[in-house]
């Protein structure tokens, strides 16, 4: 492993518990009856022991979208040809009457005031010079995973190094919630694959229409991410991730552990983003803390990888279009959560009867 | 009927289904799987039917928090004494470190850009002046649902038309989406009652435990909605609001009518906005294309409410709060919605392939 890694993945520590028991105590004192918040308590809570601070005060929002193409997306397991990603990003850094970008994400961000940072992790296209593109492709595309290893060690290793300087250099910029984001034709293959590998499933139970492939796609689908399975053992994440791609993947998981190590909330997105978090955790257990499920997405196999990571997700819109559009949409619930946990008053500055 | 309520129910038109026919077209060309943003797609939909443009905009949020007491208070049927109302309105007024207002409601406003407007509708105290306290109370507090009509028809007219006033001034102010949330101890014991006899329901399935009463309080509340519902036949809805209370209750109603009749939307929080929104789709069926659940909150008979509506809330937080806390919470998702039918580009404008 990369030294560098190394060092990323040792610094992560667990959230501050001393901050949490502070801030359940603060709970039942705040001018509302016990537990009337419902999830939103226990989502400031978990904030105060990622920001240590009872009163944690979470600023600036990013989503930080890699791109990256597959080999396996000449298989025709997308609804989409590969064609779509460079075009995408493109689109990602687009000047649109509204302001940057024509994406959903870019949407979604403008309302929420979140900023966007467009990462090429490996996308399998010349992509012209723009100034807000990080270049970080090593390769344009992974291989095949069926057929091989879609992504060398020393490749995988560069781009989670590659996603952890973004993170760094967004929070340096002023983000507190990070959320990784994806753009990727193909990437759900990889993302099943990584998935039922780590969790030890069946691909069937893994393996979805991603953007909305039809049945026979979705056989080849299944068949793919059972051959992807069958030809290679690797259980460790590290190298289940470089058997099964993809670079984009790569990144998330280097930006989440970034986030954690300098203790700022990952808002995760979907089914591509979750199969990052799990080989996160399996690298880092205390990652889990800095981990926030923005909602449950449409995507079969993305109910099991919340299961495993035993973190429950704020709302269930039926969303499959990845970018970090959940995430996008989640933040204004966790700045609103951890809003009322600093600034509600108590039951005795305000002189309301009936507290605990 | 009060002649200008008479013309503000007049005045609703249904939602505007060329824009929504327009905006679904348009749904299918934008740069995104078809169907990826789930509900999110449909949100944007009908309020492209609000705003009768297929490139909605809505900018302003404001929270209207009609504050009101109960004469059946008296009788325990909440966790809290009713003092607490009086005490709530100071404290959504009160100067704090972090700004106007100390309870859940502001600080989640503050957080999402939201204004925060305080209705007197009817509390139970001398409130001191304060320049942001709209004043509209006729009585201090409704009479006891148990043994009497809690307001007279004129008071309920009154306060109805109240909550249009306000609504109508904060679209002045450039609010477009309308969160209408309330304050008062007791207020989910006339909502039950409403709730039961607006839906033919029997009080079991309507009566929750508000603020968190126990076993035995419920009981007494259970009992109190039923010898409401058993004194007065009364079903239609301004005569069963008037019979029931309260006064928030009414103004809310009042907010929910100009919103759709000035063609906003309307965002609903929980259970005692939800017996508001049943009164108003009854006495104009149009109203509820206006209409925007925000969460199913916890309070039992709030899912019956929605069922009723035909109308699927966006979260499952577990909210029992009330002031419009969820409401608010709901903003950022739905002006999401918005942006992405707006600002999104098409395939055609961005060059990506696989379009419809």
């Amino acid at each position: 492993m990369h030294p560098d890694l190394t060092a990323l993945i040792q610094s992560i520590q667990p959230a501050d518990s001393a901050a949490m028991s502070r801030a359940r105590v603060r709970q039942t004192q705040l001018t509302k009856p016990a537990g009337a918040l419902g999830d939103l308590e226990e989502l400031a809570v978990r904030l105060a022991g990622v920001f240590g601070n009872e009163k944690p005060h979470p600023r600036g929002v990013a989503v930080l979208v890699a791109a990256g193409d597959h080999g396996v997306a000449a298989s025709g397991v997308s609804a989409y040809p590969p064609e779509v990603t460079p075009a995408m990003v493109a689109n990602f850094l687009a000047d649109t009457p509204a302001g940057p970008g024509g994406a959903a994400v870019n949407a979604i961000a403008r309302t929420v005031g979140a900023r966007v940072y467009v990462m090429d992790a490996g996308v399998n296209a010349e992509l012209p010079d723009h100034p807000a593109l990080i270049r970080a492709s090593v390769r344009r595309g992974t291989r095949d995973l069926r057929l091989e290893s879609a992504m060398t060690r020393e490749e995988t290793g560069t781009l989670i190094l590659a996603g952890a300087a973004l993170a760094k250099r967004a929070i340096q910029d002023g983000a507190d919630l990070i959320v990784p984001g994806e753009m990727g034709i193909g990437n759900t293959t990889p993302a099943a694959a990584l998935t039922a590998r780590l969790l030890n499933l069946d691909a069937a139970e893994v393996t979805g229409r991603g953007t909305g492939v039809d049945d026979a796609a979705l056989a080849r689908k299944l068949l793919t991410v059972r051959e992807a399975l069958a030809r290679t053992p690797a259980s460790d994440p590290l190298t289940a991730l470089a058997e099964f791609g993809g670079f984009e993947i790569a990144a998330m998981l280097g930006m989440m552990l970034q986030a954690a190590a300098l203790r700022r909330a990952v808002v995760l997105d979907g089914f591509v983003e979750g199969s990052a978090a799990l080989a996160g955790v399996a690298l880092a257990p205390a990652l889990r803390d800095f981990l926030f499920p923005a909602g449950e997405c449409a995507e079969i196999g993305h109910a099991a990888q919340l299961s495993a990571l035993g973190l429950k997700p704020m709302f269930k819109l039926g969303l499959r279009l990845g970018e970090g559009t959940g995430g996008v949409l989640a933040a204004p619930l966790l700045l609103s959560a951890a809003a009322t946990l600093r600034e509600m008053r108590t039951f005795e500055e305000a002189g309301v009867p009936g507290g605990g």
